[in-house]
């Protein structure tokens, strides 16, 4: 198809130096070709993006192509796997190459700076729909699971939360007066989020339960305590709220940091006795509060009081 | 999602029995876990399925499930490659649990026909838009691909041609009197295509070129010419037509057969040292032509004189 031909063509000129990788055989044959090392497992994470539901529309292609492709690769974070490679089915309207190459040119940005190469992939004429689909490697049996968390261990993120929750109103309901110091901060937050793979790849035979937050903190604790049969305590005022939120709303920012998703950045259990490595590798990291024995996930203010939380996630058809 | 727990739901009931199979650890964590032998290379291929692009719509949707699922698992034969795994990008307008739960029914049947597995995927609200990316595995080294035709070689169709394409008029101008023992097999041809993944692995070591013939048998053997550098040589009269295709027009059935796509059989090129082997365990596969130096493709009559080619496959936007 002509359109994957000029996907491939950027892509060739982004990413052909990093020749000799883990794709054998891409673009032009039935199936891509990837070598998985010997003793690994593959890990493999689908995600569709549609405008106006995972992305403002119109918007910018070359940010679309690098978000797009750190959502996808933020899963293999979250499992500690080594990207491999990634495909990509795009369904767009009709053919423009200045939007393709934009958005090629993005989607190779972040693919370079997480190392993952393009395998292949389909295009169709249709409404716009991205469907990105990532590949990494693990070795067997240290894959990170939300299932792992355990009674006593603490609960981290691995950076600032709120910053691409606050962005959202720029694209609906843009205030009149906002520092481009504050604007440009949220939305590169929301347009390049950082897939946090360095973190994940250390947390392999260490942390309890992994998972990164898409849906929003209290959604995805949510998951852990779920999958793992344990309660989650997180301390409001422990929560590393993003600079940029605070500024731009600071009545706002703790709910954004509490039920935005979007940030990517990851959420943890790890026992203590890890914590001063933590804080001397991933500076950002911050603890958050604990895992105990229970069910659900707990707020608490500053005495130790339970808060109201208004459990909110993203679902969809409702 | 509770679209993707209907369908996860609807796919343990249906192959759970295949547990202890490739896939260690699928839907419910941000990765699925796959395992690829060692020594083998991972086979990937994406495919999105768009109504009334690359099917009709409305249409029922536990035939569509199998035809979705099949297409994309053609590709996997096409390289030689066992099934591991599949993951689901599905896009929908609005919930429709009976409408999902007959699709589902669909796929998990082709799944189990296959011994393909369901790993994981994402359901959105938007255009209905089908995304499947399967993965399978081959020996390191031993993958099937287009470009390795050599001349002298003979060129075979694993099966009959044409019957997928004559099933296309039944969707838009039906004709007022087809008799049911033409208009099953037609229909049987488009919504059940059958993955030709026995052939595919008796290939292994011994084919030339390989590819399963989706957009059509002169479009897609030109794709073998231009990959392998080398001329096909097709015999109109040796082309084994889909008998209902004839029935249903046989004025139309060698067109239907030269650029009629969706048959999803194969297109190989063999030494003849492999025909009787292969007359033997693949009876339907039928000798078309052989393998000379040159490009393109020809087709030639009974006398050996070339007949005008109209080249055509499948191109979006055109």
């Amino acid at each position: 198809m002509q359109e994957f031909e000029l996907i491939g063509k950027v892509f060739r000129q982004a990413t052909y130096a990093q020749a000799g990788g883990a794709v054998e055989q891409s673009i032009g044959d039935d199936c891509a070709l990837i070598r998985v090392p010997d003793g690994h497992r593959l890990c493999v994470s689908t995600d569709s993006l549609l405008a106006g539901v995972h992305f403002p529309w119109p918007c910018d292609p070359f940010l679309l192509g690098q978000r797009a492709l750190a959502v996808a690769v933020s899963d293999l974070a979250a499992c500690g796997a080594e990207p491999l490679a990634f495909t990509l089915a795009l369904s767009l309207p009709q053919p423009d190459s200045a939007w393709l190459e934009a958005f090629s040119r993005g989607l190779a940005q972040m693919a370079a700076q997480c190392a993952i190469r393009l395998a292949g992939g389909d295009t169709t004429a249709g409404p716009l729909n991205i469907g990105i689909t990532v590949m990494g490697s693990v070795p067997a049996g240290q894959a990170l699971l939300r299932s792992c968390a355990r009674d006593g261990e603490l609960l981290y993120v691995s950076g600032p939360l709120g910053a691409a929750a606050a962005a959202l109103p720029l694209f609906t309901d843009p205030p009149p007066f906002l520092a481009e110091a504050v604007r440009c901060p949220l939305l590169q937050a929301f347009w390049q989020p950082q897939p946090q793979l360095a973190l994940g790849y250390w947390l392999r035979g260490k942390a309890g339960a992994v998972i990164d937050i898409s849906d929003g903190l209290l959604a995805d604790a949510g998951h852990i305590a779920a999958e793992s049969g344990v309660q989650l305590q997180i301390h409001a005022q422990q929560l590393p709220l993003a600079g940029a939120a605070v500024q731009a709303d600071a009545a706002q920012a703790l709910q954004w940091a509490l039920a935005g998703g979007d940030d990517y950045q990851l959420l943890f259990s790890l026992s203590s006795v890890h914590a001063a490595e933590l804080a001397q590798l991933f500076p950002q990291a911050r603890c958050i509060g604990r895992v105990s024995t229970g069910q659900g996930v707990q707020l608490l203010d500053a005495c130790g009081h339970a808060l109201p939380v208004e459990q909110r996630g993203y679902q969809h058809f409702s």
